[in-house]
């Protein structure tokens, strides 16, 4: 079992110089403690609350952002894909392709994502148990890539509310792929707002720490320098600064939970 | 307040002859006691649970036969779309173009579906508060297009499970939308059969008589001749000869209720 | 199938003036339709949600506050007990004694209880499903009184929520006993005030409606003069002056429901 | 921070005989790591599923028993109390005593609890959000005894579920009283065998090794020698041949996580 993979970034891309000092400061941090490093960012926000919602710079700005943060950073990049027709483009740049939640059981997007060969990171659909994922892992892997990772994002609990079941973590290794938590969007309070998601940002840290002391294999999270005032996702950012004691601390719980990870 | 329209039909289309002998008696059954009647089937299940369930007619030779039925029967006719790319084609046959409670949120399709002008049914996500269908159809109302129906079709409640709670009829009403009970998917045991969804048949007469109670606009029933052996959503769906007298209940029922619907 | 029963009275005993008016006025409006009628209140509010909640007038002044409304109105009267010594003194003066939601599960009470050969009306935990009330109800009946109700009152559904599942009617009918729907409790918002439990008053006839929709045996609805100044559930019971018109909607739907009720 | 208390034993007192030897063996397994310990057992499970579920030795024989574990032992007992009568007596033997969840609410109970001096373990509610806890406390806090403990032992999530929320053990922490991760109820599956709970013993250590990376102050963990064999809880209880290797796991992660406790 190796060190924690940190799958860090802003909720959106914004600027290519943004995306380049978030991903910067990232690697730095993971670097320092041993912990893999991937840039995460979204070109499009598809399906925000509210039609008022910034959705972001577009595909093909979004993927030239991306491809230089890879190449000036050397770090691999990932983010979501929201259509057949986005998957071969997106697929060029990016490292890992995630499939949004909400989409987690469109069969054609599963299909044309794992066609690609690039590695595909489902997330799990709120409204999913955590044992239905094998069925969706199959899709993918019908295709014959079985570069797949499964994330838990928390599952509805009542109205405009997420609670992340621990369960979940071992029992979807049992697919045998690795599984990554997320521990920003688990916190999230979905139209929480009413006209946009709400969240409880201090919450993050214990979605983090519970989830790597079962020895997981990576740790989703968004992160921004100023998230009061991001475009989206604000309320459940982690400040960017206190990030690097985050990662730090992190990695000395995935040392003693990789050392007997939870298998069920 | 108009009579109760009955929005019923196979879950996916089989073949012309099928869905004109449904059609056909749905609409006897409907017309012998005063109801509205709108036929309802998909011509491509997009979703299904497992990468073997089967998906369907496709959407060509599906849009022949739902204007075979149109114009043979001469009743609306209502099917989902998944893609921005159905929106056009499909609305130039179909009378109520529905939005798949999955997707509900994908703004890109809302706005597409808006443009075509047909009438939009927007079924609630498993994930969403009722409150939160508001924003959702602002999404289609921003097209200029105020012809929009609001589906409750049941909300997660733990696992595999979802529940229907009755108060989500009248506050989706609070929008002005005519508001639509979907007796069939909100008996659905999602992902409950391991490789397929399981449902609760005997509880959709439950859940029409509870909502048509509150005085609804419309009730969304999947019916077939032998549920047993249709080819997805078997398990919720109620015979076809069991429906002229739940139909004729329902009457009963909106009579009382359309005399003093419940409005907050 | 007999015509349906309404239990309705304050949250809690106040007065004997209080509760004679409160009484007559509800006995009145279910004579007039042909309704049953069962006087509910509380003597003692042994689970405030705070410690500063006011608790009522006492098993001693209470019970001779309802032997009163027993004997002046000539209705039968229900009340809620919460240990075993309060079974015996209380079942000599009322018709009725209720489980509370809580205290369900807990033996010793329900034995006690049932050997009093009073009718014991169950009420749901909130943390149970419907069919975990055959083995409650089993508790009961084993000292030889089937004289059971079981109430429905609302599940957990998130924090601070309940929600009211329409299945678990025709599901604890299959016990075999008859059924009631707390349509006042069902609508509470426990702990939702921080110091006190919230509720949705305008949701209750939403509840009763739908439930007397398929076939109950009884509804049980809170109601008060004065909800806002009542010294507990303030927040969901119905005014007084609704009731009339209320019970009378409830009976034309129950006359339909009755002709064809739901059995599984 | 102080390391790590496990409060652990089996469900139910068997005799005296059989408390001691799981007693010395946690003992052992605690003292071997730096770990507090507290016997836990009960003398009766007043709220079985079902009839027929065995309820333990009752009140005298137990006291005789966990006065025994005390004494031979030295370790501090903890056991749970049912009603007012029982807490004075209870209180000459056992250093904490127990608010079972179901009873959490219960007025009366809690301020004879805290009435008595001992240290107050009241467990959340199935039925609760962690913020309700405050209100819960400060009953016993009325009482002038402040020496409580609030535990998390899982929330309702649909039927026969439970959900623990990692959330919750900061929130109650909030009050400033100890906060207690109950391992194995959190696991438990309600009524889910029809006639007595199911349980999944397995994801336990996921419960502890989750809590105790928060920083909480202590893990409660029902264990047995032979849990398919015992009269109550088999199904989530842990091995005790299992307990030494997970309660020295735990103090690994106690360790970092004291060096920085989640606080909010």
């Amino acid at each position: 079992d190796r060190p924690l993979t940190v799958i860090a970034g802003p909720c959106q891309l914004e600027s290519r110089d943004h995306a380049l000092m978030i991903g910067e400061a990232m690697q730095k941090a993971c670097a320092a403690v041993g912990a893999g490093y991937v840039f995460k960012a979204s070109y499009d926000k598809a399906n925000r609350t509210s039609l008022k919602g910034k959705r972001g710079l577009g595909m093909d700005e979004g993927l030239e952002v991306l491809a230089a943060v890879k190449s000036e950073l050397g770090v691999p990049v990932l983010t979501d894909i929201h259509s057949e027709a986005q998957c071969a483009p997106v697929a060029e740049v990016v490292d890992i392709m995630q499939i949004p939640a909400f989409l987690c059981r469109q069969t054609d997007l599963l299909l044309a994502a794992g066609k690609t060969g690039a590695v595909i990171n489902i997330k799990k659909g709120q409204f999913l148990a955590p044992w239905d994922m094998a069925n969706v892992a199959s899709k993918v892997a019908s295709t014959g890539n079985d570069r797949i990772l499964l994330t838990e994002r928390g599952v509805s609990f009542g109205y405009n509310t997420l609670v992340a079941d621990m369960r979940s973590l071992p029992e979807m290794m049992k697919t045998g792929y690795p599984v990554v938590m997320d521990a920003t969007h688990s916190v999230q309070q979905p139209g929480g707002l009413g006209g946009a998601s709400g969240g409880q940002r201090e919450f993050a840290p214990v979605m983090a720490r519970a989830a790597v002391s079962l020895g997981i294999s990576a740790v989703f999270i968004e992160t921004h320098e100023d998230p009061d005032n991001s475009p989206s996702d604000g309320p459940n950012m982690i400040h960017l600064d206190q990030m690097p004691a985050l990662v730090s601390r992190l990695m000395e719980f995935d040392k003693i939970a990789k050392a007997d990870p939870i298998r069920l």
